[in-house]
């Protein structure tokens, strides 16, 4: 059978997420060429697609010159995929067929790039894209692949977890439960922490919440999560909204000496008060990336069984329909994780 | 000789800062009687002083009732003193005529309450004052009481420098060479920190900061102080300035992954890029208060002679030129450290 040379991929087109057909991309020497199973859709690529130009000028403010965020950005970095083919020089350690997830970044000219938010890589909302072979990591036979492609977000809740430091009596107060805030209620749940203060706006999402382990859920339009919490009590927060005033709003409500691990993305100016900070002692650190130890760690909490994901995957869909998809997770609150398997045949959840 | 029951202090009124007789304190039960012997000018009592309204206001708008800082106040809690009068119930451990410091907090209904930044104690802008039994620290023989008074700048130092979490490796990068950033030098180069940079506007004040131990000094009128400095060097930051803009500037101009320690005291409303803090995973660890422990080991810092605290000290005063002392520190650049000597006669240096 001869390979394929026409790929279909959701494409950013401006305001638009278009399928095109893109020539499949040839691997270089130690890279191999993947078929994507499935692709998880990140709170990330939302927000790169809403406010990919605002970036773009961000960065040119800032004296840089920006990446091409906005016409014919591949999206997709939260992939399980199936080797197709090797490139020159790789090692066969793995074989074609293998079910593999990588930490999105490919190597070019030595220096590592982000697969899935840059124009010099194609993403997994593709049928094919390039990996290196150093990077690969197998699926666990007994791992499906719809829980693998959650490793990428639980990876993040290993990282911020880790990053808050949080002792199993501190209390955990996570503030939004998207995918990363369930991610770190799953991670603080398997690793005992008392007691896990968990905020939405959504029902949905507070149900979530709870079935991931959160013991007490606050409805955030009917009161603080803060309201229970003692004003010297020993507190960890998870700010994973990234909406404006969200730091301020912690800063004002957080206990004395607490950690504030911030991993919602906030892309405008933002203001708070130094003055509560510094008197408060509070610590806000700031998370985006975990490190290949701790990706390698969500992927065996998913392989053990430790969390179970099924209810975080709300639906599977097709490359045709990822733009309906961005359109229901920005305007929908019954969404958790929507996962697109682009070489799937129509509709499968 | 009959004990004094009238002494002198330089107390807030509003605008202005003027010496008034008051009642000599009567230590309860656990307290003692000390007689100020040296206390330092902060940072923090300017700012006090400038900002009580606001921070007053502050207090109101958070819905917290304000202490009175504007009428009445005492300040002063960089204090080397004498022990003067036991109160009962005390146990001998000291003796009348000893030199002590102490962590500046007195127990009131057996909570702590801070000595010289609330009106319900009066500070060691005064000729006497109370402290307790269980928190004095005697001054080691051969410390002198100028350089004893310095302990407590210092111990923010310690603390500062303890936060960050510093490697000998790391480039320390201090903003704001004011007594706060000359402490995290002198603990910096104590430790063994390789390359400390420090920036200020103010020549005496960059004078200082290569006295006591950084490595490049920069002209913050001129050049960053990030100029020199890689896009993923390992880094520490100190912002010891507390101006708004400073934590955006940082923000912007800091390595990848930088831990940025905030001992300046920003009162206003202050903005920045939460998303660039979030792309380079930095962290605001903001600091105000040290430990028991830190301010011990700055104590013993001073003691074994490992800081030349001599170049710090730029001015000590009577009580009578405090108002003139904050005129200087708040308008030239001359001083770092001006300390008082309320029971001294007329000027001292």
């Amino acid at each position: 059978m001869m390979a394929k040379t026409s790929m279909r991929a959701a494409v950013v087109r401006g305001d638009e997420i278009v399928v095109e057909d893109l020539p499949v991309p040839e691997p270089g020497p130690g890279e191999v060429l993947v078929k994507t199973l499935a692709c998880g859709i990140c709170g990330s690529d939302l927000h790169l697609f809403k406010h990919g130009r605002a970036m773009m000028q961000l960065v040119e403010r800032l004296g840089g010159v920006p990446d091409n965020l906005t016409d014919g950005l591949v999206m997709g970095h939260e992939f399980v995929a199936q080797i197709e083919r090797f490139g020159a020089g790789t090692s066969g350690t793995f074989a074609i067929g293998d079910r593999v997830c990588a930490v999105p970044f490919l190597k070019i000219d030595g220096a590592p790039v982000s697969i899935g938010a840059s124009s010099r890589t194609i993403g997994a909302y593709a049928e094919y894209f390039l990996l290196n072979e150093s990077g690969l990591i197998r699926i666990p036979d007994g791992l499906t692949t719809q829980a693998a492609a959650l490793t990428e977000p639980l990876a993040i809740g290993v990282h911020a977890v880790a990053k808050g430091d949080v002792r199993n009596e501190d209390t955990a107060i996570v503030i939004g439960c998207g995918p990363i805030g369930l991610a770190c209620i799953a991670v603080l749940k398997q690793r005992g922490v008392k007691r896990i203060i968990a905020a939405d706006f959504s029902v949905k999402r507070r149900e979530l919440a709870q079935q991931f382990g959160a013991d007490e859920i606050v409805d955030a339009r009917e009161r603080s999560a803060f309201d229970g919490v003692g004003a010297t009590e020993a507190a960890v927060i998870f700010e994973c909204v990234g909406a404006p005033g969200m730091i301020d709003q912690i800063v004002k409500r957080a206990p004395v000496g607490a950690r504030v691990v911030v991993a919602g993305i906030c892309s405008q100016e933002d203001t708070f008060l130094p003055l509560l900070a510094v008197s408060k002692e509070l610590s806000l650190l700031f998370v985006s990336f975990y490190r290949a130890d701790e990706f390698e760690a969500a992927l065996q909490m998913l392989a053990s069984g430790a969390v179970d994901w099924r209810p975080w995957v709300t639906a599977t869909v097709p490359l045709e329909r990822v733009a309906e998809a961005f359109d229901l997770l920005q305007n929908s609150d019954r969404h958790a994780k929507i996962l697109i398997a682009p070489t799937a045949v129509g509709e499968t959840t």
